[in-house]
């Protein structure tokens, strides 16, 4: 995180009325040049460009429908997948495929429908979730928006758990859940989270593995979203299964994987992995409620994808077409907001957000100017519980989708927006 | 359906116990040829034949992912289908496409999916249908086991409805819904219902939708899986949304529909379609669960689909496919069962299924046999709430898969089972 950062120049919070004032008006002649522009841009979600997209065509390719063992993908059945689309998972997760179950284009369903198979039934024998009036969810914020939809549908209180440079901060993790049995599970996305890029480290998974629990069905929801998209070289992460192994605790995670940001949002291939206890348990509802997912898609996606090595190759290149908007991103911040403390920001080194804290109290008044002058943002406080930022001011930046020029507008505007809101702000305007 | 059809020979009930035994030993002769040939031959599902999916290759031909709109197909997003998928389901089976949300590949999913919604959530303000402990579903049977197995799966009990020529016994329907709000909902295969081909009546739709019901959310499951399936000529179905809305029940109707008959069992597209009251509580779930389903197959499928027009000339085709199974199943029926009076079954006029009744307490046994000699077919009871059949009888017979010279044998074997089992039931044997 980057604060002040010039030790000569004044921060901003310091300022003269005086000085903040005529900053006021030269920000609001910039802020409608850009209302002129009528721009219409969209930075609202993790969605990629067109370009990171035309770069899996070869996936719309016609193909032969038959898989490895002969199967005809085209017709009902193999309700756990193809075994080498399990395969393929297992070598890139580097896990057992055994523990694989393919779902379909959606990780987000696979976890929506997780949580309605704990809500209903339960699992290992413990009560139905839905049997708790009281059940709660581990929400580690800034984080994001649609696990903690998925969290409040279900009726899950959610507790806000503050973020670390290593992970959700685990004193107070494990604080809560020792307590509680009515605190049921964790959302984790462990490897360049969403929003703040942030890689836990080997000792906060080991810590999720060998916590204490007070509710014997404590679930990690184990969203590894951006597991391959390294864009600065590759992070490690350590293995969620082994630690809960070791800690003793062997059926606590449910591991979420897709092809979603690798082949197609719309059209990927996703994935659940759980202990070979747990994944029985799943496939044994899974049974009812489908015959099976997409197993030409399963085909499709592979004859690009082929192996670990090959989707490296690949990732490296999506990667080249990732970083030059990331590194918009940055640069802009840092000419724009850096010098007088406007704004504090991390850089990732991979996945597909920057995660910006205004001075408290200007986060939606920032984002209404930009969406005044045409580019819209996720919503302010979208990365909390409930949408309420207790502190206005966490801001998720989604770089993907745009053209790199379009960027270089968007993000022009965004910091005269947020340096407005700011000095409205000091001036006592909001 | 036809019973004992000649009025020359004597009806097997009324042969001799010489004569019955005699027979006996010729078919325990003939059974035990067919053991001899090792076959391995599966009858058990509605799979369609490697014939029937290859007319469809054209569906992974590549093609440009921009749908009508200019919507990047493979892309995040419009949770409720592309337009023209939605325009295209709404034609064919001629209703209003606003009424439509498309899904993933499997109907049977949406099925699941709408009794998750309705137990944890409800619908239209009243209370979820998992607090009411003594629910209860309307199966009208011989009926298709994955519904039992969904209904069964969330804690209904289920109460078996006769069919008649008509569809289900709307007598006993009316009588059961007025009186107890605990039935929430009944499940209808339409058209060629699974597995007795049976076409419901103009009357039956008209029934079904203004009948009193005592529970204010009752739903009907219209799963209208062959409504494009004619074999021999087209057989009209009332519009079960005219019908509740005349009825004054216009929330009552889920339609489930879907291309897995019709272009590929794995990767078709699925829909439900609802009053538009409905659709909106659906689609405020949906938004929760999943971005949008797989917008790249739906364009792939309908490259190939078109209009209904096309669809009609492609079912056509199917048709002629299909049908010689058709007639080898039921000449073979006809010859080997008819004369003697083993068994009565139904002469479709579409869908996927015979549906075949042996003399009470024969079904299990003859299946037995079967898969003793190589041929696998559905499980006796499968087509019964809890796969009890109470006389041990209906068997589903599922000529679609197999090839029509494996299916030959196959139904000569049968034959033999049928009469074998039969036989020796009289003789006391079983």
């Amino acid at each position: 995180m980057e604060g002040c950062k010039s030790k000569m120049s004044k921060c901003i919070k310091d300022w003269s009325r005086e000085d903040l004032l005529a900053l006021k008006n030269k920000l609001e002649l910039e802020y409608n040049e850009f209302v002129g522009k009528n721009l219409a841009l969209n930075m609202a979600r993790g969605k990629p460009s067109g370009g990171l997209l035309d770069h899996n065509t070869p996936v719309l390719d016609k193909f032969s429908p038959f898989a490895a063992d002969g199967t005809d993908a085209r017709n009902y059945g193999v309700l756990e997948g193809l075994p080498e689309m399990r395969s393929f998972f297992g070598e890139v997760l580097g896990m057992d495929p055994e523990r694989i179950i393919i779902g379909g284009n959606s990780s987000l369903n696979l976890m929506y429908d997780s949580f309605v198979r704990l809500m209903l039934f339960g699992t290992g024998g413990h009560p139905a979730w839905g049997s708790f009036p009281k059940r709660k969810f581990l929400c580690p914020s800034p984080g994001y928006d649609r696990h903690f939809a998925i969290t409040q549908e279900f009726g899950f209180e959610m507790i806000t758990v503050p973020m670390t440079v290593d992970g959700p901060d685990m004193d107070v993790v494990e604080k809560l859940v020792a307590e509680d049995e009515n605190i049921k599970g964790i959302w984790c996305v462990p490897l360049y989270s969403n929003p703040q890029g942030i890689c836990y480290s080997d000792e906060t998974v080991e810590r999720l593995g060998k916590m204490k629990t007070a509710a014997p069905d404590f679930k990690i929801f184990w969203d590894n979203a951006y597991g391959v998209h390294h864009l600065y070289g590759e992070t490690k992460l350590a293995d969620i299964f082994e630690a809960c192994e070791k800690g003793g605790n062997p059926d606590r995670a449910y591991y979420f994987f897709s092809t979603s940001k690798i082949t197609f949002p719309g059209a990927g291939v996703a994935m659940i992995a759980a202990s070979l206890t747990e994944r029985k348990e799943i496939l044994k509802r899974m049974t009812i409620q489908t015959i099976g997912s997409d197993k030409l898609n399963q085909l499709r996606t592979l004859r690009v994808l082929k192996d670990a090595a090959t989707l490296k190759q690949h990732m490296a290149e999506l990667a080249d077409i990732l970083r030059p908007k990331f590194d918009i991103v940055l640069e802009t911040l840092d000419t724009e907001l850096a010098e007088a403390g406007f704004a504090r920001w991390n850089s990732p080194k991979g996945g597909y957000f920057v995660s910006l804290d205004t001075m408290d109290g200007c986060a939606k008044a920032a984002l209404a100017l930009a969406s005044a002058a045409g580019v819209t943002m996720t919503g302010a406080g979208a990365t909390f519980p409930y949408k309420k930022d207790p502190a206005d001011s966490n801001i998720r930046i989604a770089p993907t989708y745009p053209t790199d020029d379009e960027l270089r507008v968007a993000m022009k505007l965004f910091c005269v927006c947020v340096k407005l809101a700011t000095v409205r702000k000091l001036c006592g305007e909001i």
